[in-house]
């Protein structure tokens, strides 16, 4: 429970309305109702608004006299929503403490305000810093560094050589340090190359369920600081990926390839490996990154989607594409000068 | 072991053959021996049929003067396959009881014939009915529900306030309730919206291995009843998915997309977010979804496959098309008036 | 710690230089410093050779006039690379012994030198062979067997009945033997088609973290021997994948597909059900393969990526293929008799 005024304040934004107004949830401005909060992040909700029963709503000064009800005043609505959701957030944090079921070597290093839940199992010297939280099933190879106030959601396994940044967040089933994908031929199939490497993620690095990032083969994998990747993404041995870069869920990275800072990645997108892309770049859903990239802006592959049949034909003419450019030559050529003088005239 | 007459009584279908035959085993036409019951659902397999040393052979009353053995007629034998699979399923289920290694908050509620196995952690608030099994390893955060009967195979992950309907199975390692992926810009990165919503599944709700479904940012993401998914699916914070709408492996839905009812989803198939499928729409695999459909049939997206080199000079036509377009457009308005005259001849 | 005698003895190449020099890593040519080895594999890091500070290198004798340093002379410096990779690898495999947290059916059989983890699970008539590795959180259903010298990383779950072969190494989070995905239609839904087949898994195959390959509805699901997989991967059930087979990241394979030998499939390729690939084929990064194929090479599908704004155009102009078809139709019908003459006059 939150007033309107300590709400407000305690996101440094000016309101109108009764600051002693309780505010109990959060809610989209349909479904709001007394006691809840709400936003106003995109015009195309100002009907919305008009009608809404929220308590209070989050807005831009443009919108508020089409507010029925009391309001918050700010420059970027949606920021402050992301802000104040944390307030309405009632799952509980696990409480400081280690369970006795967890399975320690005797060197691990364990900070202060630290909470380790059932059957965690942390390998030799490995650290953990203050307040981090490590809930249950949970696996830390050897020599893994845990920055302070980062938090590992069930059954996350992180490997040996690991070393994550402050303030993380790794949700359930995800695996960092795995073995890269590195096999040489040798005469009866592939041999294993060992992957020496280790992964290195800064701070405020938000990682999704069931995604993988693999340890470098010579040198580490990277995640700077600030980059956030959604659930099943795959993050190939030695990528390094720029500070704030966003990459959606089910999006795969061979091996070895840079991505700049600020790019952000759609669902699907594939990136071959062994390539580089720079900063600001932004790839829609399932577009295959096959060259570097070295300017900033949106890139896409691929087509439309078709009712099937129209589809099948559609697949037929472009395996054709050679045969009609032929077929278009040859028209050019027999009108060469019937063309030619078309062209002068105009 | 069951015997012919049991069997076809069992799935209320009549049968020409020995009643008191045993019946042991499950196996195709082809591989099917002494002892094994099988079936033709596909005319294609009719000269398996005519081979078979299976015992006997559900099929439709068409093939019946094909087969050499035994056989219970069913109007969809592939359906009467799938029931009677069920009875040479020799898989072992757990038995009823609480393993002593499990870790469970005082004020959890188990209903009875309930089976929890090692190292399963289960929060306060949560209620588990009758005759669930939770296998080893499972955690099931606070307040969750699961529903009778429903199964969770081991290492599966529940987050808090998941409601999970009777009769559904979800596969090893797969993520229910993680954290969407919202995220707002705030002048030094990305500022992490509370995930305040739940997730809310129905009845008969089959989940496949490492699949991930995450809970809503505001409100819940809900798969209704009878839906299934298959493996290594991703479905984003606040979808909605329709009653027995069937999705295939690796397929990604982005944020707050519906889905109707009886829905088909091939492999890899992507939904953007924030569209809406109708019902009775199908998509092929790969397929690519950017917008709302609001008309059932089957839709693709895509190029064929093809040798390499050919590829090659495709895709490099398909990156001229505009080009090729120009070129027929100054073909087409060199000859102008040839071209009219033959259109009116015709 | 290895000289440089020792080490090319031990991969049976010569060398030229100081035996008793002590090597004490391995790093790529321009990290590489004293004490370590470091390999040429790609002429186009011979500007690397010339400049590097290793104290050794592995190269082919073509290069070695250009090394700066000592030198192993292999034909392959690549697979002596990755040969030469494991005598530098620091991390320590778990010991023998059987943490008192497992939980073992009464009658599992375990082999000599077998560790096993904290937290394990393993079901009633599963045979562990010698030297197998199983880490903390692992499960191990029912008639399970593990080859000799098979690693299990963490939280890997094995369902009932699957069989893996000997040197095997399995990354946590993976799941192996999961149902398939195979329903009937019935009146109400979809009825659930028991997976009575298992999964049997040749010598030397080696699976990334969070892949996950589903055990066959009828008879087995099968990988032979030297198969390698990626992350994320899914293998549905009945696929049967050839000897040495790569499969790479996010690739998805339907159920009942044959794979020959030796194929290499890149990131996020879909194959759909029930076709068969023949030896020494190769699939390019998110190609999809629809059809059978019956003859070796690489393949591809798909488009390249563009600019946003002229993949827009491009694929407006995809859409109208059939139109531009027609069009181009249209001139050769208006023009047929000059074209014929001029094809006439060629």
């Amino acid at each position: 429970m939150i007033t309107l005024g300590e709400l407000a304040e305690s996101l440094g934004l000016t309101f109108n309305g009764e600051p002693r107004r309780e505010l109990k949830g959060l809610a989209s401005l349909d479904i709001a109702g007394a006691g809840d909060v709400s936003f106003l992040s995109d015009r195309s909700f100002v009907a919305s608004l008009e009608k809404t029963r929220a308590a209070a709503v989050v807005l831009h000064p443009d919108y508020a006299s089409y507010c029925p009800v009391d309001y918050i005043l700010s420059d970027d609505p949606y920021l402050s929503y992301a802000q104040l959701s944390k307030f309405f957030d009632t799952s509980v944090l696990p409480a400081p403490g280690i369970d006795r079921s967890a399975n320690m070597a005797s060197d691990v290093k364990i900070g202060e305000g630290v909470s380790i839940g059932p059957n965690v199992c942390i390998g030799s010297g490995t650290v953990v810093k203050d307040r981090v939280v490590i809930e249950a099933g949970v696996f830390l190879g050897a020599d893994v560094e845990i920055g302070e106030s980062t938090r590992l959601f069930p059954n996350v396994v992180i490997y040996h050589g690991v070393r994550l940044g402050s303030f993380c967040r790794i949700h359930a089933n995800s695996t960092i340090g795995a073995d890269g994908f590195g096999f040489a031929r040798n005469p009866h199939g592939w041999e294993r190359i060992a992957q020496l490497g280790g992964v290195l993620i800064g701070d405020r690095v938000d990682i999704g369920a069931n995604t993988t990032v693999d340890r470098g083969a010579l040198g580490d994998t990277v995640l700077a600081s600030g980059v956030i990747l959604d659930d099943q993404v795959h993050i190939g041995h030695n990528c390094e990926i720029g500070e704030n870069t966003a990459i959606a869920g089910c999006v795969g990275i061979a091996g070895s390839t840079k991505i700049g800072a600020n790019c952000t990645l759609a669902g699907q997108v594939g990136v071959v490996g062994h390539i580089s892309i720079c900063d600001d770049v932004h790839i829609t859903g399932q577009g295959r990154v096959l060259r570097s990239i070295s300017k900033a802006g949106t890139y896409s592959s691929g087509t439309h989607l078709s009712n099937h049949r129209t589809w099948v034909r559609l697949g037929a003419r472009f395996d054709q594409l050679e045969e009609l450019n032929r077929r278009i030559t040859a028209l050019e050529k027999t009108f060469k000068n019937q063309m030619n003088q078309e062209v002068g005239e105009v």
